[in-house]
């Protein structure tokens, strides 16, 4: 075990969300999380768990997913233990998924330090981010349920944000900060504002707990949720766990753990938050990919492998293929072209958001198959 | 025989050219005149013989392609007898080709009157592109060599125009006219004015004329190209064709027939042109398929069969497919997407006549293949 290894530390990684906004590249069947979107041979979810195993270990990695995806993440992720890999029935929201792996991990190791972190976030500066993290384990042991902020580059309006409050003067916390609250996304003169006042940072959904402190605001918060992830955990490597799964689990709250816990914890000062300077990217749009891939001589950003690839006039244009095809964009500057083997999408930059509304007119014309 | 059939009228089809502005469409292997453009299940060679056949019968259609391109015109044109099907062993203009067509057909059947008509246009109206033609060949029976002048509809600079001088008076040709001068594309001021002028129309490179009067200019202005368009004729039908073919053709003047003999015959008021009031179309470019194809409910003219198509915010656009996918546009209008199973064109309908550069871009990145 390396030294920086944290024996009582587990990584529990919520994968679910099929990422509509980057169809037809992620699907249903092949979310964003199973897929490589930065050209470096690691899927968001391989990559996620190489950025947590050095500080749990790969043995103390736990993915929670969709029963349709279980296959797919183990295959892509053969370090992590099948036990590890817990799959839900259906979709319950985070709080359940969370709180699963929390009352799975409280049964089988006792009180220990879990942080809860997406499957399908880009984060480069992993040495910065372990720094943070390491920061959230030190205020999580002071019994806070902490969130790792990312500092705001833009005034953006696709994220929820957290105002902090004073410094918490933790030891191995130097940044650890009380929260005074949660906000859903602003609007853009609101987002300019927090970005002025300086002690606002985005939500990343990343929460760093001990397993019994967050068992608990959910017993206060969600009692029944709470009694359902508990009664579901005990039976969880035992014969029963089908029979208990199958009857409690589809009744279980869906509520977001922001909403369950974050927000009226945080109203009793709770809540603290480690403001991250390492970059971060949750690759919300195809706009993303901008930042996320290295432009070509044509300023083209390309993900795969195009038999032959021509940009003219058509500078910061995104093209994605996994036909081998040749593609050539003329005349369209920030250009986004998806083309994969049964579905081809052609749009802008400035329309990114859009392709869910794409996603939904598919499903209204009855092209399951598709989406 | 239809009654309006014209025992002495043949009808001759250069069949070239790439037509590298509908690439990756067209390809060199399988150029525009091989393809259904308009989605009526008849490629441009086979609509250009549908609207020929009436007039001159099918035995009095003779096509004159590229050797590459024999098999492939034969299979889509069975009417024709596999003696008026003449494939050039190399391109050598437009002046070689109709020049040996009509010592060919000099030879076969005396003298004829010809009419020279591209095979990569389309013309809707049928009935009074006939009336034209008819018209034309009767002021060819007196002598001239005759081009049907297209009636312009916008102040176009991507074709030539014909000038107009004053009504022959020929029966059976109402709207014969003189020619005062053919004149190559104008820029837009210069197009303006023609329009403005009234005695300017489009020249559609359609030529109708007796084969001894074609010859006989030919004689006189390319004696060389001429003699050697007679010598192969002379062996075509005979074993000595490969042998004189090899010899002979490679040496001949490549030069356009509107500048081997249009131009200096109508200095000498020897042409004549009837302006055709019927629809017509060189399909230049992706643009053109706006006209040439109905849009749907979005407002997209398809080509093709996607398994499903949306349009958001994309009036106007262009989809070609011929790959079965799905095709979404989103945030362009007047689009234009060319799926083909080996290349993708993603453009606009403004861009359309610089797919040409992409072409030149193809070849010089060496990827021969995709032309």
């Amino acid at each position: 075990m390396p030294a920086s290894m944290l024996t009582d530390f587990h990584a529990v990684i919520p994968a679910g969300g099929a990422g509509t906004r980057l169809w037809p590249l992620s699907r249903r069947k092949n979310p964003k999380f199973l897929l490589d979107l930065t050209g470096t041979g690691r899927t968001m979810i391989q990559a996620t768990v190489d950025r947590l195993a050095p500080l749990a270990g790969a043995d103390n990695v736990m993915i929670v997913t969709g029963v349709a995806h279980g296959d797919a993440v183990s295959a892509q992720l053969p370090e992590i233990a099948a036990e590890n890999i817990v799959c839900e029935i259906s979709p319950r929201d985070s709080m359940a998924a969370i709180g699963l792996a929390a009352a799975l991990l409280q049964h089988r190791h006792g009180d220990v330090i879990m942080g809860s972190f997406a499957a399908d976030h880009v984060i480069h500066d992993v040495d910065t981010f372990h720094d943070s993290v390491r920061q959230a384990i030190a205020v999580a042991r002071a019994g806070y349920v902490v969130t790792i902020g990312i500092e705001p580059t833009a005034p953006s309006t696709a994220f929820g944000y957290i105002q902090a409050a004073e410094l918490l003067g933790i030891e191995g916390a130097s940044d650890g900060l009380g929260v005074k609250q949660f906000t859903e996304k602003p609007d853009a003169e609101t987002a300019a504002t927090y970005l002025a006042q300086g002690n606002w940072s985005w939500n990343a959904g990343m929460f760093i707990t001990s397993t019994a402190v967050l068992l608990g605001h959910l017993k206060e918060h969600q009692p029944t949720l709470h009694d359902g992830v508990v009664e579901i955990a005990q039976a969880w490597d035992t014969d029963a766990r089908d029979d208990v799964t199958t009857r409690v689990w589809p009744g279980l709250t869906k509520i977001a753990i922001d909403h369950a816990i974050a927000e009226p914890v945080a109203a009793r000062g709770q809540v603290a938050v480690v403001p991250g300077s390492f970059d971060w990217d949750d690759v919300g749009g195809f706009d993303a990919f901008a930042t996320l891939l290295e432009a070509d001589e044509d300023d083209i950003h390309v993900l795969g492998e195009p038999h032959t690839l021509v940009g003219i006039d058509a500078k910061g244009s995104i093209v994605s293929t996994s036909t081998g095809r040749a593609v050539v964009v003329l005349g369209i500057p920030e250009a986004v072209v998806v083309d994969t083997p049964d579905a081809l999408l052609v749009t802008t930059r400035a329309h990114s958001q859009q392709v869910k509304d794409v996603v939904d007119s598919i499903r209204g014309r009855g092209s399951e198959e598709l989406l």
